[in-house]
């Protein structure tokens, strides 16, 4: 089957980058991207396939049933863009003022596309079930794979692939991680009150300036002293808001950040030091506190054994649409694909896309950014690969 | 004369608290009291006095030439009031929405004004020169004292007397202090740019945030380790500007406080302490730094001579209507009586205005400030004993 | 009586200045002034008085009954000397290797017992009791005075006068100060126990150094946001005890040092504040903590009525045996005649002993202190006119 | 010839043993392994080898010449010991008192010897060159890795290979790590010089602990927020040396630490930051400072393309005497074979010594750390393996 799945393929290469060039050109924001969701439904409409759309949101699932029974696939890709005015100039750029596809995510949905419709004329051959998960709102906490999850849909999912295409790779190159390959996040909000007063009188004051900002100093220990040096982690504070009048003692100041990490383990620990510290400071300033988390999306972890496979899977694309598959390092990044890799034995992977010509690139989300459009080939075999390898099509 | 001027101030009391009435009803802001000017200047019409007018500002400045030549006293009253709403429900309480004399000012103005008249009718038997100051803007920098300075119109003063109605002691009571008597306040302002980047890689930042905080507790050694345990000094930070994203490393965070001193050499030391570590910040944390100051009202410094004598005039006043005459602890406030004692031997002591059938009391500056207006005619004495006192007038 | 005191006392100003030789020559260290105590006792065998040695150690308390019952004056004077090598290079320095009288001691009890013995020539006309304290052990803690106390032989003394000789005035000044006066002394010692470990394992220790070097910089607030501006009080940690190896996490540091402070209850609130710090250090750091005091010296306070009539006194002195009297400032160095002043009306004041023709001096406490011996007759008058003074001897 | 290597040493086993026990019994610190180097010498006389001592002090380096020319493959086994009391209770256990191989290098020499000793039976078939290197002192600095390159004898050699058992695995598993495998670490020390003083004169002191302890806490920055949170480094401050009196502004201190890192580049923008930190300490505090670093070794780094081939090696043990060849973590300790892998390509594997029936177990350098013998011969086939596949022998 995967001859005859990369000759379809090929043959179809026109048409994915016009399905990538009409997504990039009419890109939607996380949690409104419904003329897309619409684009999609339609693309699959009289297909022999189960669709269901609006789920979780905007989401828009595909199930295509094998000839025969077996395990259950998920290939997830999203689409929804950027609040970022675009600056490429190129002739199928945004048209929506102010929101630009400046992460892929245009690339990703019009490689899957053509994918599931080949799979979907294959399905005869697939002992099992491939469910195409076409995600909304990666880009905006909570993020739409959160509620993608929570609908159901994907309970009986045994394995979940997904892919991001990535300008620090030169196309032909794919990239794993197994294991931590993305960083979780949690945002936290500390209020510190202490008593105002007049710049004449601070014993009579609890200067919150002053409390605020030994904590920030004491804060530091938590990364320094507190975290194994072979664990990922780093908390910074990104909002330290103190204004206040030079002849007044302030009484009140936020912190906001942010801990990062590669394992839910490593933010207990790290929120556990970061809740000693403010209790400390009650006590050292006589100020009041309150602490306050928002959970961000949660670090991706693939799957060592699907990795593994996944891996062995995609070496067969070498000497053929691939150059090489290499081990990528761990990315400070978020993804919501990490919602799914805490329920589903997952593997995430990156796929360059970087003209091969060019050293210099445009990162994901920068107004400039673009791809190679040979990328979306590469990721519509290389899935196309995992598929074939997981059903152990020959 | 001393008789004579008593039994005239006496006779003139109603006067004096209709004077005090009037003002208190219309007040006007630092730099804008022209109609209280031209009250002012309006009493004084056609009286043989030399009335300058427009003095620095609204300044207004009388002078009694006395029957002989012979040294020449300044007696300075400020008349400003304050952006403040009065909450006294008096019946002569503000009709000006927003603005209060909350300070005393009124009551300042209303006693120096008939005093002033008493020495004109009695200017005979004075052997020297009295100037009258009537000194707008006190409550704002930089103050009018330091316009009229300008002008030169106190060149040829010998020695300037004023006098502030305090609430900390009742009607009744003057304190003096020689020597150091009220702090001297600057403003710094100081702007720490490092560079700003996203919470996931702090090592290509220069965490603006983090560097402010360490200055902020290197800044406490400044007074605890960098000043003479006997001198007198608080360096305050009222605000800390750093807000911004919990997810993004700030760029830049503007730190603005305040120095305050009874000495001007203390505040030069200080000042140099805090650029010392504003420069090792630098270097430190490879920040850019810029510090501005904006210099505040002097340490109102008492002459030691002209304190002593004044102590001994106003001692004329005890079993009359003078209970005590005590020595006052330092003042943390500002008061720009301070830019005359810079350049003319001065003495700045303090009137009782407490009733005192009181304990408590609302203090200068409160909405609901008052005074016991036989404060005011107190006030009228002990300054007509000082002036006799200085002339040696019987 | 007056006058008679001072021509008995010029008549003996070789004694006096042979006593201070003698005793600069053989100086004893604090509480083992064996010699020094039966010298002093020696002296006053036979005299008309009640005499009381090792009071409270080796002090020697000599009472003086006057002609006419009355109040109970105290004069102390000191006469330890200090751990020293001597380095005056003088005919009369110390013949005891490393021991000193550096602080002006041997003058104290040179005039003092001169002094003593014209008013028990002249007891006859003194109506009340004047008790001589020679007391030992200024220099160590926790200092003579305290057992002299301790011993009941002061219980009905209505007044105590003590003073100093000080190298800052010339020979003929002297300087009192109403109030709060020389400073009081705490010593603290905290102990920070943390958990060791090796360099290459920081998450798995609680690092004491860290904790310890965060707490020395919020320990700077104490003074510099928790103390009244025009209080004086300062915190200093001398030691810092943290020495281990290079690549071991230390697990204990102790650190050492000293509160200091003009009056008992600013002592009490920095103290208070410490303890907070110790026990928020705990909190945030996971770390055991034990803090200990060692209570030094109060503040000398001296009695502002009984300092009054003392300069009152001491002003009959001018254009004769003194120059002038001027107000202390107040001295940060520690004096045990503290405990007195705590239980008894009490001033002590200072006695100029630097040569009239010097500008230099050394300091108390210098190997090369030397007084001008003028100053021992100064002294001996100037106590000698508080003596009459206080008992209305003309 | 792999066949009979195995036959070979399998006969053996109880020699390796005796040879183990031996060395146990009397271990010698490091740099004075004499009587170590003299057995291990001793026990190749008369075998057809070149037999080298003396090599960078107590090295001994036997070059075993195969029957063929080729590549010339290192073999490291280091033999000095530990100045620890040994608590083991093993009937060999250290007859040296204070001295015990608690770190296994007793095994590490042991199986070396048997095994070259079965390569120079063997050495016919060999197309190349073995050095066999019996290295003295690693665990002191800077190590006998350092002088034995110095001595030019490695000068030749092509790939080095080396072990170290290692009590977290069992019996039976090695465990490799391509790349930065163990750390390196620098020692720096920093003596911080101000103005010493008295406790009642902070401002003319600049308090050295306070400078120290700021140090201290700025020092946390330079992992916190200036390293890549995917880099591994630590800073460790293991000694604070301000030992002094309470009253007494201390005028110097002494930090001293660490820095461990798995790349010498992190080592060296850390260095550049604690640097500034210095530099900038200097301007805040008006200090006078001295920074010396002590190189120790540098991190221990595997050639990735010669791991690869061990890997692939090791796995011919599998079914055999291996059960696993895994991946081992990055390692916090430091191993002078580092210095072999910074000028010759190399691998450093860890082979498992726990007993396969226990849980628990003394990690080394603990008094009572063993090992179970099995693993002797584990090492010994191991490394034979490593030869046999080097050589592409069968």
């Amino acid at each position: 089957m995967r001859e005859k799945m990369m000759v379809m393929l090929d043959a179809r290469k026109e048409e994915m980058i016009e399905i990538r060039r009409h997504l990039h050109a009419h890109p939607e924001l996380s949690y409104q991207e419904e003329e897309t969701a619409a684009y999609i439904a339609n693309f699959y409409q009289g297909k022999e396939v189960t669709l269901e759309t609006n789920v979780g949101g905007n989401g828009v699932v595909v199930t295509i049933a094998g000839g025969k029974a077996g395990e259950i696939l998920a290939l997830r890709a999203d689409f929804d863009a950027l609040p970022i005015e675009e600056e490429t100039g190129l002739s199928f750029a945004s048209k929506n003022k102010g929101t630009m596809h400046a992460c892929g995510h245009d690339a990703h949905t019009a490689y899957l596309m053509v994918l599931a419709d080949c799979l979907i004329e294959l399905k005869a051959e697939i002992p099992g079930i491939i469910k195409i998960v076409h995600q909304h709102a990666e880009e905006a906490p909570p993020g739409g794979a959160k509620y993608i999850l929570e609908s159901g849909i994907l309970d009986d999912v045994d394995h979940i692939v997904g892919i991001h295409v990535m300008p620090e790779y030169p196309v032909g190159t794919v990239a794993y991680r197994s294991g931590a390959a993305m960083a979780g996040g949690t945002q936290f909000k500390i209020i510190i009150k202490g008593i105002g007063g007049h710049a004449s009188t601070p014993h009579k004051a609890n200067d919150a300036i002053v409390a605020g900002s030994y904590f920030v100093t004491v804060l530091q220990t938590v990364i320094s002293r507190r975290l194994d040096l072979f664990e990922v982690g780093v908390v910074t504070v990104g909002s330290f808001e103190g204004r206040g009048s030079f002849n007044t003692i302030k009484d009140t100041v936020t912190i906001e950040g942010d801990i990062r990490y590669m394992k839910q383990a490593t933010f207990d620990s790290l929120n556990k030091e970061v809740m000693h510290l403010v209790k400390g400071l009650e006590e050292m300033f006589a100020v009041q506190t309150t602490m306050t988390l928002e959970e961000g999306c949660p670090p991706v972890t693939n799957d060592p054994e699907l990795t593994s496979s996944v891996v062995d899977y995609l070496k067969n694309g070498l000497d053929d649409y691939l150059n090489e598959v290499v081990e990528a390092p761990m990315q400070a990044a978020n993804e919501d694909f990490s919602y799914y890799s805490q329920k589903i034995p997952s593997c995430f992977f990156f796929v360059g896309c970087r003209s091969q010509r060019e050293k210099d690139y445009y990162t994901n989300h920068h107004p400039k950014f673009d791809i190679d459009e040979e990328a979306i080939m590469v990721a519509a075999k290389a899935v196309g690969d995992v598929v074939c390898g997981y059903f152990a099509l020959d």
